[in-house]
């Protein structure tokens, strides 16, 4: 098969790959139709992830058929449609217990495109099958489909579930790429009083507005009276951050009003300064976390019913062989206005979209 | 009246001042029997509380009865016997309605020997006295009560019960000061599986084996590790950080599990350094707070029926006019084992106790 | 002044009543605006609430303005607009310490109209006036305002929050009288996945549609049925009685999922028979409750925010003069299709609403 | 092997049965060293519950060794010892995926001794063994073990954590057999202020005290006074009902407090009066339910520290050939004492305790 091969820092190829075998009885063997590029997938390429070795191929978001399956697995079978779920589950281990699947101590966790070959290939093994995939239902697009596996279970469990957005709160969410429109998006669920945006580029202001942000502010111009401004001195209920630099962490804890929670999705490469001089009586919660994709059915039901409008996060598309154009575009966002980028087995899926 | 008034950074005397009088229709005038002093007070005469201006009565936490009320005070009455709390309530604003005390915007939350005249003194004015008092019953005594002014509430709301303490869960306390101890005594109301203290001073360490820790670690010699080892290299369930300084926040930090939780006790004058490299993929959550004492009618019960047993937390005893030498008793535990001193208005009481 | 008093079971009239006056410092009297009628009315007509003596006025529910305060009230003053709750606090008992108002012990509770005189009158005194009473911003009219008086948090806080209901779950509300109707309403706050609405009334299940709901059943036609084909055979996540009728808290307890809850919000007169033959397995969880109007703050914000479209709900309006023609409208919706009706001071507004 | 065979309505016979094997890849087969009886397996005696069909092995708590596993099973091998649970999980239903086993559409739930062979056998076939047995550590003895089979977690999950038991809480407990016994048990792990249990008979009233009850009450005396003169006649924060019977559910909704919990235990045969013309007002909160089994290793690990002494609940012990005997002895309570009752491959455990 072919596939999106990593050979170390800097350096990836579209290259020819071994087809993926059983390897286990709760395997199963998915014909990839389409994935998609994450911003992880950049720090794998920037060297940022060392524990993915040379040879790996990357991606840990897919939707393809099921081609074969091992002996224990009964719930999907070959021919099924399914979504193939960033995160795999034992279903055992004492995390599993808890649906914290993120953290499965068992074998799963975040392994594809990480520990083990991923999705950005023709075919990927999938192991722990029945756990780490879902079945779709016709009516629902690939690439609605594909974005639930990763960044909108990411944003609503970590971001708007962790952050205990509720009815009427203020919300400020720092970080309107991806992740943040993701967090925007199923921030909604709850009816949150008022949304804001923060961000530098006037491009994912303009696309926060349109997702449902109430309000924008510019990152540079001190969005902290803005949001004083809006609440009467006090602060937001939640603060979202969506970067992962500490100084969008920091913006997020001066903003947040006494008694107010900070949930952060960023993935962070450096330390943050906590002014604990400050926080230490302002009754702030602070939370953490990877994906557990606990929400993935939830999600996948609210898409499919119409109730959660995901289409436009996904900006270009392009075939498996253009795939280095893909990654192009999207680690460019500045100038391509990239979000999200499909990419698909059928070419013919291309011409659907806006091309870069 | 006779008070020990702060006249400015490293000065304060046992002086002469006005005695109170009823200010607002929701005053009461309390006669103090029984106060203590807080490692706040420490803090505020060393200059690190500059709102606290010179001429400010010092002292948060007392027992005594009440002399005077104002004419909107029905719920209590001369003669009753009562605690006074560190914590004023209006009891109407936003925060006090959703019982978080300690945010007041109506002229609550911590007043008393910070924003006005405290409770080391003959005579205190309580403000919304009917929202920040608690009748005592009969069988208690002053120097079981006055912990629950402030030191009780406080390592239970802020430690225990936002740390979500829960039965079998291992929990590591940082610091067994007045404060650390306290989590250790209230911790056991969840049946954790394992309390681990962690300190420098070996009568604490002691101290902390007595009030029901299971291990103790000392701090300079990497509990980390013995954590480690205790939970099968997993971390604990819940780090409470009773010190205030940046590395045993930071340790708090090391020692959780993923999925964990941090509740941070501790009064800070630096800011930590927040690991979110490490941090962000771990699930954790990090609160902090100022007691609301909430719960100060919960844990009255509970030292009342004899499931809650604090005296041993007092370990010294002076009247009144000996107060400056219970400030030097107090602000120096590795010289004196001083946990908590009680000062009383009966010299006779005085004899009941060990003397420095 | 003007007002409608209590004569005994079947009796009232509008009539000359003494002008109520401050007897408590935390006092307020207001001038009434704008009051409606409530079910409970109609059962206290009945006889059915014993407890209320002939003489009283009756009426829970206000908007006016104030006139005259007692001399412990500080948070509101005369010229004040506000909105009078049907549940009084005293804010200082056990219960109000933890925003369950609605069983306050000191004096507060559900009392106006049922204890005390009420606002179906000219002038209402109204006890612990700051915690009783909430100021409106400009831009609300007196007709939104008066919904938030009980019916909107009564269906919020009993049948939606206690519910728990969540994104994507499946609601289904059995009465689609003016409760009904607001919890439909209310529950979309949070985003259910389909609101199944049962009733008898051909123009209520189309008030239902028109609020939200998605799916309208007939209480004659077994919904059973219905719910369960919509669920795959697994039952409702959340059911809420809004008739109070051993009836309908049956059906509700019959179409809930295993796992699901059944949130009462019913006022009822005799006692249903509870299945726990088939319930002891099911892990249903079961609540009732009379509104604590805690989250009256809430849905003002996002009344005046335009997020909540309430006015709909008000399907009459008469001029205090005309409280007996109200009253025959409310009480025969069959024919009237009455849902809320407004009695306003000022005739003039009447004459903006549909005459019966 | 031998095993208790069912032959309809009041007949069984301790009989040969074909020995099991394993069907399925997640199975284990697992030697039985001790089981015991519990309350259920006299209802299906009773012709009770009609889907166990003549031919089956009743039973379906037990601890043994493990002699087979299927080709998919990972975690437990030939030679383990582990507890069987009485709740088994396929571990990837919508149910198992949050916990609530005992509601599992994958083929599990409570299944063995119901609608599969079960465990008052020499040897078991145990399905998804992975997820439906716990490995035991050496030094727990069979008879505590065996008691966390069901009783325990039953107790737990359904009493205490439904009900949630909060430290100061007046517990209720109607019904001092097995069941209402590891409540009283395992609701000390939340610290209550107070627990009430109410029986009938004297021995189970002393042993109510003995496992950590403070007062007992007769229940044919009116318990709801002394409740009443021990709340303030506010009424118990949680009421447990661990009976089965109408009148004992009942009496739960009398004596629990405004804002109370009343959690079922009981396995009910008949529907019960639910007084909704009392409690519409009076914000209660009612829950049902299934074990789930969740909390067995928290449970294992505190009985394992000795955090929780269960040992006492067994009160005999036999051989497997004396089962009859030991139903015997089960079913009479009033004449024998008898809690729960052993039985052992082995017959050498017999005379470490009293005999019958």
């Amino acid at each position: 098969m072919r596939a999106l091969v990593y050979h170390g820092p800097g350096e990836s190829s579209w290259d020819t790959a071994p087809d993926p075998g059983i390897e286990d009885a709760a395997d199963a063997i998915v014909r990839v139709d389409t994935t998609t590029i994450c911003g992880t997938d950049l720090h794998i390429l920037e060297g940022d992830v060392p524990e993915v070795r040379p040879g790996t191929v990357l991606g840990h978001e897919a939707v393809g058929e099921v081609v074969e399956v091992g002996g224990g697995v009964r719930a999907i079978r070959p021919g099924d449609r399914v979504l193939v779920s960033c995160i795999s589950a034992c279903g055992r281990c004492r995390f599993c217990r808890q649906a914290m699947y993120g953290q499965c101590r068992g074998g799963g966790g975040w392994v594809l495109g990480h520990l083990i070959n991923g999705t950005q290939a023709e075919y990927v093994r999938v192991p722990f099958a029945e756990m780490s995939t879902y079945p779709l239902m016709g009516g629902m697009g690939d690439e609605a489909a594909v974005l639930l596996a990763d960044i909108l279970p990411t944003a609503y469990e970590v971001g708007v579930l962790k952050g205990g957005v509720r009815p009427g709160d203020t919300v400020v969410v720092v970080g309107a790429g991806p992740i943040g429109l993701a967090a925007i998006l199923t921030a909604q669920l709850y009816s949150p009083g008022r949304i804001v945006a923060v961000d530098l580029a006037p491009a994912r202001m303009e696309a926060a507005k349109q997702l449902g942000a109430d309000v924008v502010a510019d990152a540079a111009q001190g969005p902290e009276q803005l949001v004083d401004d809006l609440t009467d001195g006090l602060g937001a209920d939640v603060a979202i951050e969506a970067v992962g630099v500490p100084e969008s962490f920091e913006l997020c804890t001066r903003v947040v009003r006494p008694g107010g929670r900070v949930a952060n999705i960023g993935v962070h490469g450096r330390s943050a300064t906590l002014h604990l001089e400050d926080l230490w009586i302002k009754d702030v919660t602070i939370s953490t976390g990877l994906v557990d994709t606990y929400s993935t059915p939830d999600l996948l039901r609210m898409v499919a019913a119409g109730r959660l409008q995901v289409s436009s996060l996904v900006t270009h598309a392009f075939g498996f062989d253009r795939i280095k154009d893909a990654y192009d575009v999207f680690s460019h966002p500045a100038d391509t206005a990239a979000l999200k980028v499909a990419l698909h087995r059928e070419p013919s899926h291309e011409s659907l979209l806006p091309q870069p």
